[in-house]
């Protein structure tokens, strides 16, 4: 059913298992609710312990009956705090050696709780060796992250139908925001950062504010309604000519897709129309690029090399002294997964990873561009999670056309 | 204008100074987007250092034009890292003693590695202190926490016209964030916990979802859409007679307000009367307890009393083996702020903190109760943010009536 996350495959927890030992980690407390429900299957409050070798155990942090309904591991106990999961590395055999935890996520404050708690052992990061994991996808989420993307659908009719001068950036994003949760979002975004969150329907942005640069990161986040929420849609009223871009993190199941698409409220201009041909060379471009064994940065170089070759690589990811260093992302149970697709960036790229591919143009005093869209990573390259055309679509009257622009 | 934060009032920064003193901190370095905005007037990603007696400095960790547009603080300069802070601190004369950082939201991998940068001196935790500031409300904040108490307005008029037997609670949920965000919700909610996220639109539960008890707290959540977000409105289709609560986190301009109201679809029955007579006395003695100069626990005990004496605390604040430990909370930048209204917190109420008021009773078999408000403390006691009345509303064909029982 549309909606519900797929249950962990039996495998999953012993690939992390092998992959600690093989790291040389003795065991994994595992407690952030993305890391917990793609390992053990259910999001209730809860602490994983792993353990190499031995059956793992789930310490419920409360309402223990609804963790061991959903949970895919056997032995599930409720205990708040770390006292009992010390007692059963005791009874593990574990007397010494690293503990992993995902300390990108856990707050420095309950770290040196728990550090103490476990005085003996030493607490270190292993966010990077379950990211590593996480990156790679199975059938069960690649047909989850489908799903995800599927409901973009719902974000567009809604801007197709409600997209016009006069209405608002605010009014717009409300409209989206109505048809998404209907369409099965599910109704927020998880993203591994700290410092920055997003709203569930998206940033629209539209007109001048396409090229404004705001706070949560090199992109078209828009100026929001004020200094303490600095970005998603302002109250901006559209007007003829307007260019309009919605760039949105879809939830479905848990599972995320990151999607954009830009509009134009009327015939564009010939600049836009240039604009539109690059994007969409330079979206094709990192799709092409992408082959499993090739470097992460692979799909970045390639888009940039078209963006160069165009002569508008100024504007590429950003304008001025700000771009973006990236071309796309993983994504998976969190909005943002490794590997970034970007310069610099070693990492292969393999079968089975689920990446964004979001090239924009941004030019002041013209607009922006941006097409997003999700791919999976098979054997012979990229495949395309959705399949709405990757155009700016012209709007007029409720109806939308594909630019049909190729350069 | 609706929608835009209050800037910070000049004594702002200055009193957090203060105490960063009487405590024995030789500064602080706030880096949470959350506080950065309180102190310093703007969201912009920025690390904000606070030495007791010098000129603080905020470094934008990037875009430092918009930093500087925003700022209260004078002097701003771009500086990613913690170098600079570093090198500003040796420049004030600060080479050693203890630096406060806001280790509760702060990940440890961060954590390690500015400890590491700011060896020398010893890196604590300065949440409580700021906290305790934050929990006291200026006049502009007061306002801006008025007006995000306003919008449940527009949840009520929608629940109103939309929740009919037949539409499920997700449907009515996405007409909920619609009107939430026209009406100028930000679009989501902030909370200052890394285990627990909300929908923008809140938890529109019914039936028998209002006594499950799921994951995020002991509270009306709703079971969701699966196993990954297992909270907020699920696919249940609203029945004759239901009972629909929702429960949601306002967040408009930045501050947040937390509001609750339960509706019957059709005449309710002579137990849900009882239930909503004996909530509205609950929330009436937990008001009439907050007076400036009493322990958080008052209005806990003082609505804890009045389920007692109706014979109904086994149902108050959840059922079984668990109810949540509190009756209300502060509220402000973030939907939970210090004071908990629970047993066993001794901080004092003072004049101008801003307090949820929320009661519940959940009857498993019958259904749920829960009326949540936010009252400003004023010198003679507290006064409430909006004025819908705190009363079951009987929903007949888009038409809303208060039920007006009274015990």
């Amino acid at each position: 059913m549309s909606g519900t996350a797929p249950a962990p495959p039996p495998d999953r927890l012993a690939r992390f298992a092998e992959a600690l030992e093989h790291a040389g980690f003795a065991a994994a407390v595992v407690s952030y609710h993305r890391d917990v429900v793609y390992l053990a299957g259910t999001a209730q409050p809860s602490n994983l312990l792993v353990v190499p070798g031995k059956p793992p155990v789930l310490f419920a942090r409360r309402y223990v009956e609804l963790a061991r309904a959903e949970s895919v591991v056997e032995e599930v106990v409720e205990a708040a705090g770390f006292g009992p999961v010390r007692e059963r590395l005791g009874a593990y055999g574990v007397r010494e050696g690293r503990i992993g935890m995902t300390l990108d996520v856990l707050p420095a404050a309950l770290y040196l709780k728990v550090r103490s708690g476990l005085g003996g052992y030493s607490v270190e990061d292993v966010s990077d060796l379950l990211g590593a994991q996480r990156a790679v996808k199975d059938d069960g989420e690649i047909d989850a992250l489908r799903r995800a993307a599927g409901i973009f659908e719902a974000a567009h009719d809604a801007i197709v139908e409600h997209a016009r001068p006069g209405t608002s950036e605010l009014e717009l994003s409300a409209e989206v925001a109505r048809a998404l949760r209907v369409a099965g979002h599910d109704g927020l975004v998880f993203q591994r950062r700290w410092d920055a969150v997003l709203q569930p329907e998206g940033a629209v942005v539209s007109g001048e504010n396409l090229w404004a640069i705001s706070a949560l990161a090199i992109a078209i986040n828009g100026t929001g309604l004020g200094r303490a929420v600095p970005f998603g849609a302002s109250r901006r009223g559209l007007r003829p000519r307007d260019l309009v871009n919605i760039d949105v993190g879809l939830c479905v199941g848990g599972y995320h897709a990151d999607m954009a698409r830009t509009y134009s409220l009327g015939e564009p201009g010939d600049d836009v129309r240039r604009l539109a041909a690059v994007v969409r060379a330079c979206e094709d471009a990192a799709f092409d690029a992408i082959v499993p064994g090739v470097s992460a940065r692979a799909p970045y170089e390639a888009a940039l090399e078209v963006a160069r070759a165009n002569g508008v690589a100024g504007w590429f990811q950003g304008h001025g002294a700000y771009h973006g260093p990236y071309v796309g992302h993983g994504v998976g149970l969190e909005l943002d997964e490794p590997p970034v697709l970007g310069p610099g960036v070693d990492l292969a790229i393999e079968t089975g990873m689920v990446l964004t591919i979001e090239p924009k143009l941004i030019v002041p005093g013209v607009g922006a561009v941006n097409f997003e869209d999700d791919v999976v990573v098979r054997p012979g390259g990229a495949e395309y999670l959705s399949d709405l055309p990757r155009e700016l679509f012209v709007l007029d009257g409720g109806v939308a056309e594909p630019l049909g622009a190729r350069l």
